[in-house]
């Protein structure tokens, strides 16, 4: 969205492609971290930015997804699901990830009410609660962590024999008391009436089934870059998101450029997003006057 | 600002040292490229993030100009103006840049009435009126370049005997048919009532003063980072920018950051500066569990 104001405030013509917008922020039901809001939830914070983006004219097209993106000479042909065309002089990815899922019940119904995927955005609203993070490697560890300055209780759940992530993040864990890790165990079910209760888990040695009580669940398994339509196209990394150079956003195709969660940046949070966005217009843009 | 409250969230105890909060964004009257927010004034922005400091227990210092920082062993002593001392485990200077002044008449009286150091910025603020572009560096033929979207006229006025910046650009410009070049002419003056109206200009070969009426005057000569009191401590580029790993923040330092722009990152935006300061107290946050 940040990347459809830039390029139409520099009189480019724009059309933003989307399955839908806003992507994962509209998962949150609060965000407390974009600077200028105080608290605001993701659907408003996208539908101000779409009305900023139309206030410049840009299109929108939503429920078009892409299939593929091919370069011909010194054009672009993006091509929809459903067979539409779009030919353009230069193409911005910006398409985000999705969490892996852990494809169990209860999951997708409490999305935004205690499960939660970014402890950095979320750790805030577990204050004296009892956590789960299901899974234990180093970004789930890093979940912990987070959580401990908030929650009273942080249980670490791991589907593999033993703790995946970092020896020392593990002990500085276990050194405050309130860490409990539980290895060898396959989610079952998320429970709760409005939000989340309990999680059921499986003893996989056993094959025995216990309840914990927790208010919040942040699933730690590992995202799923929204790349498979651009394989071929341009260079992605080993967790299949573009690689861009981190100054201007350009991808390995000259004209194409990557934006947000789909690219191979640190740190993947809605403020940043919205700046890269921002980066890679006013990239397009120079490579627009030279071309 | 973001820095501030992406670090207290991590619940990191943060100080802020500024000689004033705000810097650069205060001078913009109205901002329109901040993503969630239509229209609103740098200092409204600026006070909204405050609050969202305050909240999260940040202690703001105004009128705190820091004079030097050193390392001694795992810690930071910043010291400021005045002799004060802070020790800190970690740093993050985002202490932005100042435009290279013209110091004449009239300039300081019309910064925000019609006076302008980014074009992708206030670009759009111009639509069919006559702008001025003080400096024919490629940084003032792009903001010429910005402007002819918008503006009916653009003047580019040039101290040197001839166009400074790329061949390419001036030959798109004069292409337009709307821009016109003076060389070899001093600024001498900025006139206006409320607004800017006019600029005043001395040929420096036959001496004669000129008036051109413009409503804008974008000056183009150049930034000075505010970086002077970290000589000695980290690296800086040739234009004196905090070198830093466009990735992590990092700085030539262990545990100092640098944010926004007085770093060496390719687009000074506010939205972008926002980011940068998100990402430098992310990995600030990282380095402080490490060590």
């Amino acid at each position: 969205m940040t990347a459809g104001i830039y390029a139409a405030r520099k009189k480019l013509k724009v059309i933003i492609l989307a399955k839908q917008i806003g992507g994962q922020v509209l998962l949150a039901e609060i965000i407390e971290n974009f600077p200028g809001f105080e608290k605001i939830s993701g659907k408003e914070l996208i539908e101000k930015m779409r009305l900023q983006n139309e206030k410049y004219g840009v299109e929108i097209k939503e429920n078009e997804e892409v299939k593929s993106i091919t370069k011909d000479n010194e054009f672009f042909l993006i091509k929809s699901k459903d067979n539409k065309e779009i030919s353009a002089k230069s193409v911005i990815v910006a398409t985000g990830k999705t969490p892996r899922p852990l494809n169990i019940p209860g999951e997708k119904e409490f999305e935004g009410k205690g499960i939660s995927f970014c402890s950095t955005c979320d750790a805030p609203l577990f204050a004296d609660k009892k956590v789960v993070v299901v899974g234990s490697g180093n970004s789930g560890l890093c979940s912990a962590r987070d959580l401990l300055k908030y929650a009273s209780k942080v249980y670490v759940l791991e589907y593999a024999p033993k703790i995946t992530g970092d020896e020392w993040m593990v002990e500085e864990l276990k050194k405050s008391g309130r860490v409990e890790f539980f290895t060898d165990v396959a989610i079952k079910e998320i429970k709760g009436s409005k939000f989340v209760e309990k999680i059921v888990y499986q003893n996989k040695k056993s094959g025995e089934e216990k309840e914990l009580a927790a208010e919040g669940i942040f699933i730690s398994i590992g995202w799923i870059p929204s790349t498979a339509f651009l394989k071929g196209f341009v260079n992605l990394n080993e967790k299949e998101e573009i690689i861009i150079d981190p100054k201007t956003n350009e991808s390995s195709v000259k004209g194409a450029f990557g934006a947000g969660d789909v690219t191979d940046i640190e740190y993947k949070q809605c403020v940043i997003a919205a700046a890269e966005g921002a980066k890679a217009s006013l990239s397009a843009y120079n490579y627009l006057a030279k071309s």
